[in-house]
């Protein structure tokens, strides 16, 4: 900051859509997106969905000497998928993985495996210490009927909460991701709400990329089109958000998104666009203070609606509770009868055999089966109710001191 | 803080050994250690295992007049066990869930189902920030082959990144619990190291209580006696830890333990004893920096040892990764040959039936089962892989940055 007092900073994020055996050219794009990135010398890059360290490795390797220091975040049994590459010294990382994101038993929607989190990495430059966040949160297969809402929305409070934790000594806070969430949903009102991250979107002096800012749109080659009828310009889950703490200000001098193809190729980084953000960071006397009676009006009401969704979660969550144990209970009770039944047939209660044994052996497996299935479901759906019942104390308590505060 | 310069903080730690249906005279118990806190008015008490939240429900009404402010947190199948009563306003709370805490099929241990976790409670007194928290580590069931150190070191070093990370702009931290860890212990070391903690046992002016400040002591009547043969005076592992961050200093001016049975009765709280510290908090000019070069020195020498210990694991892990793998796909083997089998009998390649049915199925039944049983297993012991992948990649990253220090 000495001699210039404006820091230029440039970030490039990305859903990469790089799970291995499943999705299109990926080493194809791989490649591309390292050569791109090698090229354009960003100051820092967010990736998601890069679930095979095998990538990142090549990755790492391609891009050694622009952005020497790199951090692959490991959660779950595939991955968190999350890395950052910087060309300034990453100073400390940490890793949260958000309590809640989805179910084991979606096997076609395979969020659970993924150990869905949000990865924080500690950056110095020019004496500014940058807390950067990237996460990607779980998935929204159907808008109508959204079941993984209450799990979302408990991923942003969570990363909301995460991020006001632990940037508490940092002068700037950036935040990256594919949050799967569009701008005017609960959720992003929530985690902004709650933070006072600015999405770059909006601010941007200059702009140029999909109309609305969009990351998922039409005509990139890759999306699923059905699931974009409802949108024909696409729509924008994938952000850049950031705030400045002490006594800095960010601005978003410029804001770009890929549109459909890799710039000069015919075909994507990946099905999601590249969202590139150039910030303005420069020192001054005191902190801008945000109007805080109207932010935190509003803020009382979106942390209500978020309460009010998690308790929708909260009830539906408690009704497989209920149903599950009480599938154990009854393949327990079978059990028990059947045991009953060949005691019976040991001691000579019965003069013959009354069933046949194969179906009865079967029969038996069978309500082993349900047993131990309904009993892990019940546990799952347990923790499930703990953990929706935890934010939602957490959110009640907010929502009072809220409304105690002067 | 104004007027008086110092101030003074009393803490009341315990594990309660509340199990409900397992732990003996738990509600009496329960009862009596909701009567003491009453009448000895602590500031702040700091339980664990108190996995019952009707017992918290029960501890809240009774402690309201004295502890107005209060905070359970939820997690895992049972719950974390912990909470936390204060004299003084909870300005905010977190939850942390270790990414590691044992195996869900070692039922006879059951602290998988617990998901251990660290809680942090906000709290202000006199203008002073407080960063209270308040956790429970993964027990040690056979201290001379310790399958769980390699999770339990996961687990101090998961707390020692999330104190570092979220206490920036505390003035004081303060940590309390169950850290099932000897004084002496690789992971007592590391978390002290790598935090900066101290303990308030060997910083004490004053000690009270059992001999080396142990606080499972054979003299307890619930105690097990044989697994503290090798220990006559017992083993300590209940601390209460603290510092200053900025420029603040912490003294402590007392610590007591109960010894064997709760003040003036014939039963004591718990299996464990409580740890109670008078802390005397002032504030000066400037916080007081530690000896760098030697502190570092050792750390270096203490995170070398950690991460030789998450090695350790890291192959164990890698072991049972590739046997349940491999026991899978012979499952897979198993029932694929049986497929064959039936088609060639219902093509009629085979003149009779060569099996009998019901062994047939029962074989095809217990493929089946340990096909279900290895995936998962393959599935958990992937993520105990990445995970301490992760931790060690974070110690390698530490000690090079401790290394390249001038």
């Amino acid at each position: 900051m000495e001699g210039d007092p404006t820091l230029q900073l440039r970030i490039f994020d990305l859903n990469c859509w790089a799970i291995r055996y499943l999705s299109k050219r990926r080493q194809e794009r791989v490649r591309l997106i390292g050569d791109t990135l090698r090229r354009e010398e960003f100051d820092l890059v967010l990736l998601q969905e890069v679930w095979s360290e095998q990538d990142y490795s090549d990755l790492k390797v391609k891009l050694g000497r622009c952005y020497p220091f790199s951090h692959y975040f490991r959660s779950g049994v595939i991955g968190s998928g999350l890395c950052v590459f910087s060309r300034f010294p990453i100073l400390d990382t940490l890793l949260y993985q958000y309590s809640l994101n989805g179910y084991p038993y979606m096997l076609q929607h395979g969020d659970w495996f993924c150990g869905k989190s949000v990865g924080l990495v500690i950056i110095k430059i020019s004496g500014i210490i940058f807390n950067v966040y990237v996460t990607h949160l779980h998935a929204e297969y159907c808008r109508e009927k959204d079941a993984y809402l209450p799990h979302r929305l408990v991923q942003a409070w969570e990363l909301a909460q995460f991020i006001r934790h632990t940037s508490k000594a940092a002068d700037v806070v950036l935040l990256g991701g594919d949050l799967n969430m569009h701008p005017e949903d609960v959720g992003i009102r929530l985690l902004r709400g709650w933070t006072g991250l600015r999405d770059a979107f909006a601010e941007a002096t200059r702009f140029e990329g999909c109309e609305d800012g969009c990351t998922l749109v039409p005509n990139n080659c890759f999306t699923v089109k059905t699931e974009l009828l409802p949108f024909p310009l696409g729509i924008r889950i994938d952000y850049i958000l950031y705030k400045a703490i002490s006594s800095f200000t960010v601005k978003c001098e410029e804001l770009k998104t890929t549109t459909g193809t890799a710039p000069g190729k015919d075909i994507p980084f990946s099905d999601h666009e590249a969202v590139m953000a150039t910030l303005l960071i420069q020192r001054q006397g005191q902190a801008a203070g945000a109007t805080h009676s109207t932010a935190e009006l509003t803020l009382v009401d979106v942390v209500t609606e978020a309460r009010l969704e998690v308790g929708v979660g909260l009830r539906a969550a408690r009704r497989q509770r209920y149903s599950t144990g009480r599938m154990a209970v009854l393949a327990l009770l079978l059990l028990l009868l059947q045991a009953l039944a060949v005691l019976g047939a040991l001691v000579g209660l019965d003069a013959g055999q009354p069933f046949p044994k194969l179906s009865f052996s079967l029969l038996a497996f069978l309500a082993i089966g349900i047993l131990l299935l309904a009993t892990g479901l019940h546990l799952f759906h347990t923790m499930e109710v703990k953990m929706l019942q935890g934010t939602e104390e957490q959110m009640r308590m907010v929502l009072q001191a809220l409304r105690e505060r002067p």
